[in-house]
């Protein structure tokens, strides 16, 4: 009997675990003060309007709630998505939506969709750690999206415009036009991974790749960028509920592949979410901007008053994260180890979220789960560590050697 | 701009729209009598129960309930999973255990792990149909599991060994034996697709593929079996549960692949279906066990008062579904849309249920959903349908020719 590793497909060669998940598995306890999971703050969840929801539609809908569904999603929920849509910018009907196990699912849909082994898909340096493990099963190789040369079988860009993950950036509408125009002299398809959106909390709303794209190309139909929205980080990540907004020749091929691969979105779930949506849900956003705003300013004061001088970060105008340059020399992974070690303090480090060329001194600060005073202790912590390491710059190759040993 | 079509990736060719399945959409009208769709009846789903567990989820989890949770699926569930399997002959632990979105994600989470393009798939005739919407994104080509020749490249064997869907089938202990044997001498991995195990009504249970793998080879470790269970058919469709008990390895890979494709299974379902089964499943199984074999009871009956001469059909010890053979020149898709222009009835035709060599004269007929009387009435009509071919054969050819015209 051959082992299972002989056994694997070949694309298995390109899915790995990632080390840094399986450490931040370790970080439950509950002296840690944590900047890494970028997660929502579960204080926010609608848990209340959630229970009489579900409530009401097992009342109501009753078995239908509880039955297979079609494997677009609900036509209700598929409507509110496509008049959301409208409103900012993308003229569309529900026939240009359909609904996803969260935006991650729509990432891995898009793959399978598009990506031959050996296609290349242009990404942010840094992007979303968790697309290139969507992406990774159908081998694609990487490029940066900013560099001056478009590799040869270039077929997807992929990008985070509104307070990235990880790096917290916004792209300008100058920035956004430079991307349509590089994907239509290069026919990429855009993948806009709008999972933040929602979230802005300070400076003024761009257009959505999609709506530029939809401006300029007339129509959603000869639009080359998809949309992928998600729930996971207004109401509840635990819906599991997301969508893809894009043109119908597409929608259909995804819908193919959804059924393929586990029939439909959990029913009773989309159900419960159209009827949350439906009460005030500009309201429920505007306390989580409010919310995380405050967070991200108690970021940005603990930062200028705790980092040492060479020490540089964003400042997000929406959404979870900061990111954390330290000086040239200094490695995310190895400081980790030193602050949950030294200062009870985690974060992530930024090398995994680079599809090429990852530049080691970056950390992924996220301020979405601490309290201000919380994030203040937290930071100055993270400070005194990198303090450490600056004045002992020789630690960290130590630290590497033995590690090696 | 090239159109979408150029853009596809190559696998594309392999997924394609079933027009079974578009035709079945169809099927909503309620003056139709429908044998058709392969679902539960949604008078056994435990919606009080299921109700109030959303309740005390709610209020006893909270807010844990609504957040991300781990890829592998709750470890509650798992270990409850696992305790069920070892008493159904499986020793193993939750280790062995991965929660997926029903068990149609488990497949296309095996295909993703095993599958490279051009490997060969073995497969019964007829098969269930949704596991080769699952692979066939992986490119993989077919083989009868039952014919002499094993083809080069063949590295899956799928079955379903209990009340398959379509066939009704149950294997003997000594088919299992003989698939085991032949798995063994062509190292194949076996995929056990137990969809339907729970809902025997008639007959004595035989060992599952995967207890007799274990008996075997003498660890959970050491066999090549993956057994695919689902709450699907049991508790509801809707809250898209499913899991693979297999050797660790195997598990270790299906979370990753997980993790990629859509993060995890909706936390507060999981959690939902934990307490649900943690209440006298056992009581629950037998309700639908009774009502189970009084519709296939009466679908028996009905079919020997009212199918005339020269057709056939299996007789189910369990699960939803009768395999009808028309006489040799009977189409199942003509005799469909015979049915329903003419009687009102419909019903699914066999041929997309072959993974190779089709047997255009088959039909798979559901009693799950309509009532005894509606069963006799239902079988009376598509009697009439066949007779009436029987007695003008070329009928079928002049349709034919019309729609090809």
């Amino acid at each position: 009997m051959n082992t299972w590793t002989d056994r694997f497909a070949e694309r298995m060669t390109h899915v790995r675990a990632s080390e840094i998940r399986e450490l931040l598995k370790l970080l439950d306890q509950p002296d840690i003060l944590s900047f890494a999971g970028g997660i929502p703050d579960p204080q926010l969840f609608p848990a209340e309007r959630i229970q009489s929801a579900y409530e009401d539609v097992l009342k109501q809908a009753g078995a239908q709630a509880l039955q297979y569904s079609v494997s677009e999603g609900l036509p209700e929920l598929r409507r509110w998505i496509a008049a959301r849509m409208s409103a900012d910018g993308v003229s569309c009907d529900e026939g240009n939506i359909v609904i996803t196990a969260g935006s991650q699912q729509a990432l891995d849909l898009i793959g399978k969709l598009f990506l031959t082994r050996g296609d290349a898909v242009l990404a942010e340096r840094p992007t979303y750690m968790g697309a290139l493990g969507a992406f990774n099963a159908y081998e694609p190789t990487y490029g940066d999206l900013d560099a001056q040369e478009v590799p040869a079988g270039a077929r997807l860009a992929y990008l985070v415009p509104d307070f990235a993950n990880p790096s917290g950036r916004t792209m300008t509408r100058r920035e956004r036009e430079a991307v349509l125009d590089r994907a239509s002299a290069h026919d990429l398809v855009v993948i806009e991974d709008a999972a933040y959106r929602e979230l802005r909390f300070a400076g003024t709303s761009e257009p959505s790749l999609l709506a530029l794209d939809v401006a300029r190309s007339g129509s959603i139909e000869s639009a080359r960028t998809l949309y992928c929205g998600t729930f996971s980080k207004t109401l509840s990540p635990a819906l599991r509920l997301g969508w893809v907004c894009a043109p119908r020749p597409v929608i259909d091929k995804l819908v193919l592949l959804k059924q393929g691969c586990d029939l439909h979105v959990s029913t009773i779930n989309q159900m419960v979410a159209a009827r949350v949506i439906a009460e005030d849900y500009d309201g429920h956003l505007e306390r989580l901007r409010v919310h995380y705003r405050e967070r991200a300013s108690a970021m940005q004061t603990a930062l200028a008053r705790h980092m040492p001088m060479g020490v540089t970060w964003s400042k997000p105008q929406g959404g979870m994260f900061v990111w954390l340059k330290a000086p040239e020399g200094l490695d995310g992974a190895h400081l980790l180890e030193a602050a949950l070690a030294e200062e009870r303090v985690a974060f992530v480090p930024g090398a995994p979220f680079f599809a090429v060329e990852p530049q080691a001194n970056t950390l992924r600060l996220s301020y979405s789960l601490l309290s201000p005073e919380g994030i203040d202790e937290g930071v100055r912590r993270l400070a005194r560590v990198v303090e450490a390491r600056l004045a002992h710059p020789g630690s960290n190759v130590k630290r590497a050697m033995r590690g090696a040993a």
